[in-house]
């Protein structure tokens, strides 16, 4: 896989450079972290929202940060938990006095460094809660988790638990909204083909020309099962009939994410929109909103992933709320 | 190539359905046609704008309807202009009677059905302007151009022209604007890997995985010349340096556009902007406003184009003024 780089080594620190040059009217980088936060933060009587993780899943996490989403994303290395100095610093850097809600994925690695990172800050007498999202219905247990991954469902709760932060609400209410967001959220990916880590220079599994990939991971974790290449429906079938067996959706309204893994063309994504539209609405599922584009990508995989998030007035409010993040912008 | 698709010959069908599903608030299709407009068209006492194209391109052109932007988007088949009765459709559901502009990149099939469309408008009594859009610095002539090729910076063309429309300018007031974007942008892109139309089904050309090619468009013809894969800061040099030999951007304020072709990570094309702000701010180039994404897309192709467009007040507020564009939010 050929890659637009310099140093492999460099990758995320150029990334970085780049991300703060073109973005410095609104977010900046602590210094001598990979720390990126609101131009603003800490912002007086909010509380603060970190999130992070990995880097190789842009816009996620960066492209979150602004008014009505995150105040501070913590960029590790590719597929790389950040550690929890880097986690410690953005929450000294958003605290405002209200607290920090820390968003994070399921993942061992980031779910151990956020967490040393909070008892770092509450030592110093900063008030920080946490939540685990875990909305990939694929597995139970993955290469990289105990438990359910969290995928592109991560987003919603940045939206939404963002919203009733902004709105002055308090760590305890923040954290309550996040937690709504991920008990009524689910999410599953497939593959088509893989990505490439820069560094390690070659793909972390192939798949041969008739294959796909169920159940897929963002970091090239192993999914379900290997297939041969199916139609776009009989794809958006099998991961809908999935999503929807673990929770009732049944005479709900939801909102559908339908999320490119990184190479996916957008005609691809939204011939996926189109049957995941008939499908739900033969189910009895009314779509409230959607969002069809890449949000939480894996390098330059191909493939997608299928997210619902079962609303109430609460949830709806919050992802209709104002965004300022450029890549949620509402 | 493996796709997200159910049958080739029905892609673009499926991604409009797709499209008009999920966006049915904002944009609707005039029925038996490949034509999307804004749902509020025609809108009085305002200039209609037109652009549209071959797909493969997304978010081009669809994801530019909106509020500040387009009024419609003429949809061909992958790669392939609409055929003039499909802009012919475009210009009737868009035109208020103050007239239609016609923004159209420099392909000999595209330019020709537009035109024949503008004469069917007219013999109808409709008035219609054009421009022609030829930013692409690489390759005097192509494959498919007598003249350069219009690219990503057509986008910067529906943004200003778009603007200009929305405050109630004339068509010949409108028609300027654009022409002004026109004399005043220029692009260059480089590709890593190709892509393949879905009902040819396989790579209009292979590149070997020690190789680039410079100055490709956006349908994969060729470019200027094959080259070893450089590094990053390398090949912005190499599109920087035939760009501002174009023109003379020399103390002059411009808008950047970083555009990926499809499967370039957005890692890599913040790696690229850092060093495009690098090199500008040594060339005494000021950066106004900047655009990393994607934006003109040759389906699922690896690579990216550089676009500098050289802004005067006018300009500036064509940017800067609202955009409700799904692809473009201002």
């Amino acid at each position: 896989m050929k890659k637009v780089v310099n140093n492999v080594d460099q990758v995320v620190e150029e990334m970085l450079d780049g991300i703060v040059t073109a973005h410095s009217d609104s977010i900046k980088r602590i210094d001598n972290t990979t720390v990126l936060v609101r131009q603003d933060a800490p912002i007086k009587g909010k509380v603060g929202l970190v999130s992070g993780g990995g880097s190789g899943h842009e816009p996620a996490h960066a492209g979150y940060i602004g008014q009505g989403m995150l105040d501070a994303a913590v960029v590790g290395e590719v597929f790389t938990s950040p550690t929890p100095d880097q986690v410690y610093e953005a929450i000294k850097a958003v605290d405002s006095g209200e607290g920090v809600l820390l968003i994070i994925k399921n993942y061992t690695g980031d779910v151990m460094n956020f967490e040393m990172a909070a008892e770092l800050a509450e030592v110093e007498g900063i008030n920080v809660e946490k939540v685990i999202v875990d909305d990939d219905v694929a597995v139970e247990d993955s290469t990289f988790t105990t438990g359910r991954r969290g995928i592109a469902g991560t987003v919603f709760v940045h939206k939404v638990a963002g919203a009733i932060a902004e709105s002055g609400a308090s760590l305890t209410e923040v954290r309550a909204a996040a937690e709504k967001v991920i008990a009524n959220v689910r999410s599953m990916g497939v593959a088509l083909s893989a990505c490439t880590v820069p560094a390690a220079g070659k793909s972390s599994f192939a798949l041969d020309d008739n294959e796909m990939e169920i159940g897929i991971g963002i970091h090239g974790e192993s999914g379900i099962e290997r297939v041969p290449l199916q139609s776009a429906d009989k794809i958006v079938e099998r991961l809908l009939n999935q999503i929807t067996a673990d929770i009732d959706y049944q005479d709900s309204e939801v909102a559908v994410m339908v999320n490119g893994m990184g190479a996916t063309p957008e005609m691809e994504l939204y011939i996926v929109y189109r049957h995941v539209a008939k499908l739900l609405a033969e189910k009895g599922i009314t779509i409230y909103n959607k969002w069809v584009g890449e949000y939480m990508t894996a390098l330059e995989m191909s493939g997608f992933s299928i997210t619902l998030l079962k609303v109430d007035d609460q949830l709806k409010d919050g992802l209709n709320a104002i965004s300022q993040a450029k890549a949620f912008r509402v």
